[in-house]
């Protein structure tokens, strides 16, 4: 009888080599042995292929098994959500469009990041669905090996390449953000490739820690006049940004498709970068003014963190984005196929990162400022969380009942008016203009209430946005730098039991030094951005805020004048 | 068989030797014939007296009429509405306590009033429930008749001594005011008394037509410090204001019901005189702080259109109030009683009116002046209401939804600052405090916006309450004049037929005249002031608003100087 497992979650293919299974649906095992987390069977429309072991329980004995069954393995699982987004995911695809708060769906949707409880003493790195099977392999940290992006790892021809022994542990959810950016592989010294000098990303030690060596040659890039263009023949049309980088000074035409695929290239390229969001897909009304309009100021937004980051602004892509010639379809496309193809990528990209001289950084320290950084992000999504809801709804006021109460005093005083203007006497005509003239300021107040949130609630809400999109990447960033921490303890333990040499545990110390640099390094470009941006954004709003006061204040002395002479 | 009659309308008795009577209560007459208006009978109960005649259909050859009758009789008082309210009865006692608009109640009750039609081609005063009976009668201009307040006309002792026949017909409903405020009874020629140099009350031809002549020796009043006192060993408790005229300045203390008493005399003694309505009374809360200091402003209000009214603040009613000593009791009653055996009441308060020397008014252009000024208090009633409604729903947003509007704002900041605070470097805590001292400053802008109405709303409020109180005053002031001149059209009729010799119709002109000129004093009066009181009260209105927009922008400078040194 064959061996057959059933289907706990359903399971959706991506990769080729990969099959599909439905929840509950029983499969046929050709193994009962799994590769790397991977069990090989055949599903019930017949398909042949790999699935997650971790999605399925074997059935034993054709008795069936209860959902609810104490296997360890079962309940490993059971706070795996169906469907298999991870947070790692989420970051990756921009965000679904929505109409006040898509980062804040998402942030939300992710508490279990925030509250998931990191436990020291585990072997594993305990990411939900990661499971504790030790492999064992030979551990080689100096010969090169072969390293793809996680999700290519999968594919049938490298299955076997990757089934292999090794001292630590690995996660085998593929979903783990540990495992997709690359960390893990560097860590397990996995990483391997030619570093140029110009692809050296420093980190140095500054006044609060370890920062990114600052872009000697900083530069801006401003967002123009979006026009709508049109190709084949005005079948197709979008809508194009001007971008003119300072340290060129010569203007390049974008699409959005341009900036989602630098995005993704960026996403790809640098597993502990905060790369900020791009402004979200939108199907309809995309030739919309107003739509241009707020795209062009999320993508304004997203422009100042681009070049105002060390690593991000200084990338081979991110240049090439910047510098193309539009027309040269040519060198574009050259350049995008080398970006695409770019080596130094996600696992290899720690291998660009040159740390301090000195010694290496103290792991409790280390970990207690990650912990630190996680609540206060946690706070701070919640606390822009609260400002958006707030100014979301103090604009949505402004505009209908502060505007409708002004223009109801607005209308009383204009009746008032029409009513004395019955009185033909020469002493009561001044009296009865001025106070036409009043009820007419207070209907110019009723619009300035309406008009004004665009002035200040709006920018300040395009900066929430891209916070929120920056406090949804870190759960990942924080988890690549917890998954590394784990890692040396691992190795540390290993090395007492004598499983493994100090030499190799060195390695991977040394390894995720580097990964803690790299973090710290974020964290604190991150806390200098903020700084910058929400005191601007401050001053801005309130600026705003002041002249709109002032506005109202110069309507109503206008209004009192006219009663000088009544 | 005896004479019945069936009850239209549900009759009150208000007096000795009236009886009450029911609708469609069927009563007993002992004659058919009217007696000025009244009939005699008994009721069901058994009640023996007096009631309108208006008020009931004599029932003949035992057949049921229906209500919907076809005599003229019946047809013309179609229009009385039940109760026996009317707009002068509504005028003589304090609005009732209400919360918001106790006039706007008072105003809207008496819209027929405003809305009815005065038929020149009628040979009566046409006000509702009037009766066009004629009495012969002997006119007698120049012999001296008792005159007495209409409501004591009807008393029993004197129905056969004011039953007599008359050239000119009389208005039979007791309850009209042209016959109440005694109008009527000056026209008539009914009116006489001796005239004392000081009571001389001038009306001069000025720049605008006739005006009242200014007080020559103006004066102001201020009320001050109300005070809790008691009396009988703290049986009874009170609040008294103190008093101060500029013309004595000698403070006296008076109760609220005082002035009550005050009003009525005030009321009782100008026909065509628009006495200011004193506050409402209320029965609880008569202690509380922000009922007194309400009532306070109120008071001033009333205080300001008394002591700048040139009739009102030279009279002798008025003059004891304001002067006579507190603890002198004895000189206090004296002057009470003096004050309440006033002959130079209502009808023969025109006696005191002395007109410029000159042509008589044109009674075309006194109608349409009227008119115009019916129209004119008509549309400003309305607008008044408008506003006075609006401002209050004003007021009541910014106390709650506004307030509650900016503090969550300010809220919203705080919980950023607090989330910022988080992060201990150096850099951010600049930033963070004046986050921080943002959110309070929009708090304390919540709380600027909950306090404000009191400075402005409130005291452009206690102004509409007293003009809502002028404009219920006047329909009666001008059913008084259109009285008047409905006489003046019915003795040249009476000339015309031979009914009357042109002397007595002269006299009936030369006393209409005498009222025109007052009315239009008076109504001359009524627009500068409220000139005077509305352009000051917008000015204070629009000096408080500019005042709170700056106090605003005030705060909001303040914290966006903290984010200088962040």
């Amino acid at each position: 009888m064959a061996l057959k497992a059933r289907a706990l979650y359903e399971f959706n293919s991506e990769n080729p080599g990969e099959i599909s299974v439905k929840e509950n649906e029983v499969v046929t095992l050709y193994s009962e042995q799994d590769i790397e987390g991977w069990l090989e069977g055949s599903n019930s429309k017949g398909e042949r292929g790999l699935f997650p072991a971790s999605y399925v329980e074997i059935l034993k004995n054709d008795t069936a098994s209860t959902f609810n069954n104490n296997s360890t393995s079962g309940s490993r699982y059971a706070n795996i959500p169906t469907g298999v987004t991870s947070p790692g995911l989420t970051a990756l695809s921009p965000p679904a469009p929505a109409q006040q708060q898509p980062i804040y769906q998402a942030s939300q949707g992710s508490d279990e990041d925030w509250d998931d409880d990191w436990d020291d003493s585990s072997t594993v790195a305990d990411e939900p669905g990661v499971v504790g099977v030790n492999y064992q392999r030979d551990f080689d940290g100096n010969g090169p090996s072969t390293y793809r992006l996680s999700t290519s790892m999968s594919k049938g021809s490298n299955v076997q390449q990757a089934k292999s022994s090794a001292t630590v542990s690995r996660n085998l959810n593929r979903f783990s953000t540990f495992v997709k950016s690359g960390g893990e592989a560097f860590v397990l010294g996995e990483a391997a490739g030619f570093v140029k000098d110009g692809d050296k990303i420093c980190v140095v030690t500054g006044q609060y820690g370890p920062e990114w060596q600052e872009n000697p040659y900083p530069f801006a890039c401003t967002i123009d006049d979006p026009t709508k263009q049109t190709k084949f023949k005005g079948m197709k049309s979008y809508i194009a940004y001007k971008l003119t980088p300072t340290h060129t000074q010569t203007q390049v035409n974008r699409r959005y498709k341009h900036f989602d695929w630098l995005y993704a290239r960026l996403v790809e390229k640098f597993p502990v970068i905060s790369v900020p969001h791009i402004p979200e897909k939108q199907a309809t009304g995309r030739f919309e003014e107003d739509f241009i309009s707020k795209r062009r100021k999320g993508l304004i937004w997203w422009m100042s963190h681009m070049t105002s980051h060390p690593v991000l602004s200084k990338c081979d892509v991110f240049q090439h984005f910047l510098t193309c010639n539009s027309t040269d379809e040519k060198s574009w496309k050259q350049g995008k196929r080398k970006a695409e193809k770019d080596e130094m990528v996600g696992a290899n990209f720690f291998l660009t990162i040159s740390t301090p001289s000195g010694p290496p950084l103290d792991l409790v320290e280390v970990e207690s400022k990650i912990d630190g950084f996680k609540a206060f992000t946690k706070k701070m999504d919640d606390s822009v969380v609260q400002v958006n809801a707030t100014t979301n709804e103090f604009a949505r006021k402004q505009i209908t009942g502060f505007k409708k109460e002004y223009q109801k005093v607005g209308q009383a005083f204009k009746v008032l008016g029409q009513a004395f203007e019955l009185d033909q006497q020469a002493y009561s005509v001044g009296l009865n203009q001025a106070i036409a003239y009043t009820g007419e300021a207070y209907d110019a107040i009723g619009d300035y209430f309406a008009e004004q949130p665009r002035q200040d609630v709006d920018p300040l809400m395009d900066l929430l946005q891209l916070y929120q999109g920056h406090l949804a990447n870190y759960p990942d960033i924080i988890h690549v730098q917890k998954g590394a921490l784990t890692k040396v303890k691992e190795s540390q333990k290993h090395v007492e039991e004598g499983k493994m040499d100090a030499p190799q545990a060195d390695g991977v110390n040394e390894r995720c030094n580097i990964i803690s640099f790299a973090t710290l390094a974020e964290i604190q470009h991150f806390h200098q951005v903020r700084v910058r941006d929400f005191k601007a954004q401050m001053q801005q709003y309130l600026t705003e805020q002041i002249g709109f006061f002032q506005k109202i204040t110069g309507k109503l002395e206008e209004a009192l004048q006219k009663y000088d002479n009544a």
